[in-house]
């Protein structure tokens, strides 16, 4: 943390509270996106924070035991990957562009996505599903990871981020 | 909530604060964000949470009239819709895709856009626009919604989201 | 703020605490994207809040001296660009979406990205890159903007992020 510069010294008590819980929403199923909530989640646990995900939308695809290891960057529209319009439009360069990025996910020790959601799992994230995005796509919990913890309705969901020092992000 | 594992027991008390607010900022056009905002936002009201929504850049579409019944599900560039890239870019797949979204919808009983609308208006959730990408659109009053509850700054609303126990979700 | 309603009269001392600071997590290089979090951070402070925006994923981009003035908006996969999904494939279109977004930018006084990333820092924005990101892309501190406040984890950017009035969002 040498780059911290916030000094305590001059904070009230009040004002550092740790953060104690991350609930995390992941309404995306492009592997940057995924990756993004995963880091973010598993970071908290390593700093002693709690961390949830509700995986909503096209986000249930990352829990999805069929499609988990299928997930894509998004080459077109995504200014990002550098690859020009037309080009990111052609069979086979989304391809390429999600092997590159898996490539080099790989050489920083990030395992792949079924992996990663065991270590999440195993360091206590708690991995949610959303009734109703399940409903919408027709998808039943067989079909979801064993490690998930159970399926959620938005209030449920709003019900476990309760108390102080909890923070949401919609990814 | 069947799946709620928390135990209210081992918590002090302070902890346990429920959610007062939540001010949500939807700054896309297309239809899975635009849901996801509002699902999230009636969520919140059925819970007897406070809610408001921040209408900024394309999120701005939702609610000029006579666009907020024409949006569109991306299906380039997204795969969760399992469609292949050059697939997703003929005219007529995205019109498809949006189609198949919007039955499934229907299916569950949850309304087009401009009756959602409605129904958020009629259950409290504030509806506020952003100035500046007003501005940028060139687009004034008269335009959107009429259950719209005004016009706001970027400052106007970082006032209104003051209180312990407010989340920011930005979709 | 002639739309605020909310009366201060009624609520307790507790629920009126203000916002103290602005914590933003840009994860996508999209021009849209980038002014979403560059205003939010620039009203955070105008109205007195804390501001620092951790760049991560794409969104390195935007704080890298090479790129920072050649981001695009995206057009394919973006209804909001109100392109024909085959025509915003095409080559030039998205450089003419980029131009007229920029074009309107400009018209309102809001400066181009480089420009913008030196205002933010001159009002007491602080502009971290993330880590990991940074090893993802194989880039070095020298290809980044002089102005950055340096470089951070996952994990130092919860710590910063700690104390009661703080709020992350996720862009």
């Amino acid at each position: 943390m040498e780059n911290t510069i916030e000094s305590p010294v001059n904070k009230k008590v009040d004002e550092k509270k740790p953060i104690k819980k991350m609930m995390l929403i992941l309404s995306k199923a492009t592997i940057d996106n995924v990756y993004a909530c995963f880091i973010l989640a598993n970071g908290a646990r390593m700093e002693g924070i709690e961390s949830e995900i509700f995986f909503t939308f096209f986000g249930l695809e990352a829990i999805t035991k069929k499609k988990l290891e299928h997930l894509h960057v998004a080459t077109v529209g995504n200014p990002g990957m550098h690859i020009p319009t037309m080009l990111g439009g052609l069979p086979g360069m989304e391809a390429l562009a999600t092997k590159m990025m898996k490539s080099e996910m790989e050489k920083l020790d990030i395992p792949p996505v079924g992996e990663f959601l065991e270590i999440l799992a195993a360091s206590g994230t708690k991995l949610w599903a959303c009734k109703l995005a399940m409903d919408m796509f027709h998808l039943d919990k067989d079909k979801l990871i064993d490690d998930l913890d159970g399926v959620l309705t938005v209030g449920d969901f709003y019900a476990r981020a309760q108390g102080d020092g909890t923070h949401l992000l919609f990814i």
